[in-house]
C-alpha cells in the first residue's frame, strides 16, 4: 500500500520542488533526486534499478488503481493525485500518460561500470553539446545492445530532462559512465579495450577498420571534433567518407553509421 | 549594384510578411515565396539556383560590402539594412551571420526529378512526422552524395524553416521531390528502379539485401513505420537487427545505418 495524497494547486512546494529539479542541474546534484515523466520512462527507471520517492499521477488520464499496479514491486512511496493544472504546468507535453515520478540518481562513475563481455564494444563520447544528441545516442547503444556508454567530460548531468526525453528512458537500462578524457582513456587501457576515434584527418575508412576486438569507438563534437588527448591514444583512426556540400552529419548518426558496422562486422 | 533601403521598426510591413512567411505554409504556398537564414544556407541557396527576392543584413553583424560581395552574381534584388531588434524578432538564433534572405521556391514534383546516373541510390520518406527529421535525412542523404530523396505524403512543405535549418540548407542542393506513394511507385517501377523497405516483419538483415542495383530505400515514421501499400510493392523488405530495451531508433539514424550499408557495397 502507497500512501496517497492530493495537490491541485501549482503553487505547492511539492510541485515547486520538482520544477527546480527539472529545471536545475545543481538542484539534481545537491538533492540526488531527479524527475522523470511517461509510462515507458517509469518502466524502464523501475528495469534499471532506480528507487522511486514520490510518483505524481493526473486521475483524467491514469487511475489510482493503475498506478498502484505499476508501483507493486516498490517499496513504500509516496504516491500524489495531482489536478490538470498542476500536471499541465509540470508535463512536457499534455499527452503523456499521466505519470510523473522524482527518483534517487545512480552516481556514473568508472568505479561503478561494469564490463561483463570477455570482447565488449563500448561507444565513448567526448562533451556532447546538447542533451539530446545525448539521447540520441543512448538510444542507438540501446538497440545495438552496447556493453556500455562512457560520456568524457559532460556538459550536464545525465538526469538532464532533455536526455531522458530523448533517450526514451534509455538512459535508465544504458550501462553509463562519465569521467574526465584522462580517467577513460587508463580505464580503456587498463581493460585492454582498443580506441577508434572518429575524425576527419590521417583515418582509414571506418569499413576497412578491424572491430572484431574489444573496441571503444570515439566520437567529438559536430563543430570541432576529438580533442588532441584522444587523437594521441587512437589505436586507429576512422572516417566515414562524405562527398556532399557539408562535410558534417550529426554526432548521433555518424556514431550510429559506425556502431552498426562493427556489429556486421561481429555478426550481430 | 543593389538598391539598399533601411529598416528599423519591427511593425514594418515586410518585416511582418517576412514572419508570416516563416510561420505559415500557407503563405509560402500562396506567395511562392520563402525565407532562410544564415550564411551557409544563402550560399547553399545560390548554389542551389534558388533566386533570391530580398536579402536583409543586420550591419553589426555583417557589412553591407560582405553583403554585395556574396550576392554579387545575383541579378538585382533588394537588400535590406536591418536594425538589430529586427533582426532579433526574424532570427532563429542571434549568433547566425546577420543574413536572412526571401527566395522564390521551386516546385519539387516527380516531373522535375533528374535522376541522371544509370544505377541510382535514392532515399524515400514516407511522411515522416517532424521537419526536423526531413532535415537530419536530407543531412545524411548530402554526405551520402544519393541521387535523390522523395518524401512522400509530405506533411509540411519543404521550405519549412525547421527543414532549412536543420538540414543547414541541404534542402537547396539535394536533388528532392515530394509525391503521393501511388505516383512515386509507379516512378520507381518505371525507372526500373528496386524498392527496399524497412520493416520490422518479414525481412531479411539490411546486411543481407544486395543494393548494388538501381535502389529506393524507404523508411516509414518512427510510430508506425511504412503504410502496406508501400510494403506491398517492396521488392525486399530489411530490418536493421534491434537487440535493446526498446524497439526503435530515431528514423534519421535508421535511414542513415541502412544508407550506408548500401555505400559501403558499392565501394563508396
Amino acid at each position: 500500500m502507497h500512501y496517497v495524497k492530493q495537490i491541485s494547486s501549482a503553487q505547492n512546494a511539492l510541485v515547486k520542488r520538482i520544477g527546480l529539479l527539472m529545471e536545475k542541474s545543481r538542484e539534481r546534484k545537491k538533492t540526488g533526486l531527479f524527475v522523470l515523466e511517461g509510462l515507458r520512462e517509469l518502466q524502464l527507471a523501475l528495469k534499471g534499478g532506480f528507487k522511486l520517492e514520490t510518483v505524481l499521477f493526473q486521475p483524467e488520464l491514469i487511475t489510482e488503481r493503475e498506478t498502484s499496479k505499476l508501483l507493486e514491486q516498490c517499496e513504500a512511496l509516496e504516491l500524489v493525485s495531482v489536478s490538470r493544472e498542476v500536471y499541465r504546468k509540470l508535463a512536457y507535453r499534455e499527452t503523456t500518460e499521466g505519470l510523473i515520478a522524482v527518483a534517487r540518481s545512480k552516481t556514473n562513475t568508472l568505479d561503478t561500470f561494469e564490463l561483463d563481455s570477455k570482447n565488449p564494444l563500448i561507444l565513448v563520447a567526448e562533451a556532447p553539446e546538447k542533451p539530446g544528441n545525448i539521447g540520441a545516442l543512448l538510444r542507438t547503444a540501446d538497440a545495438a545492445n552496447l556493453d556500455g556508454v562512457i560520456i568524457a567530460n559532460p556538459k550536464t548531468d545525465l538526469y538532464n530532462p532533455n536526455i531522458i526525453r530523448s533517450s526514451v528512458g534509455c538512459v535508465f537500462t544504458t550501462n553509463i559512465a562519465t569521467g574526465s578524457t584522462d580517467e577513460i582513456i587508463a580505464f580503456l587501457k587498463s581493460k585492454k579495450v582498443s580506441i577508434f576515434c572518429a575524425a576527419l584527418s590521417a583515418s582509414i575508412k571506418y569499413t576497412d577498420a578491424d572491430f572484431s576486438g574489444p573496441s571503444a569507438l570515439v566520437v567529438g563534437t559536430e563543430s570541432t571534433g576529438l580533442s588532441d588527448e584522444w587523437l594521441r591514444q587512437s589505436h586507429q583512426n576512422v572516417i566515414i567518407p562524405m562527398q556532399g556540400e557539408i562535410d558534417s552529419m550529426n554526432v548521433s548518426v555518424s556514431a550510429a553509421i559506425i556502431i552498426f558496422e562493427a556489429k556486421r562486422q561481429r555478426g550481430f
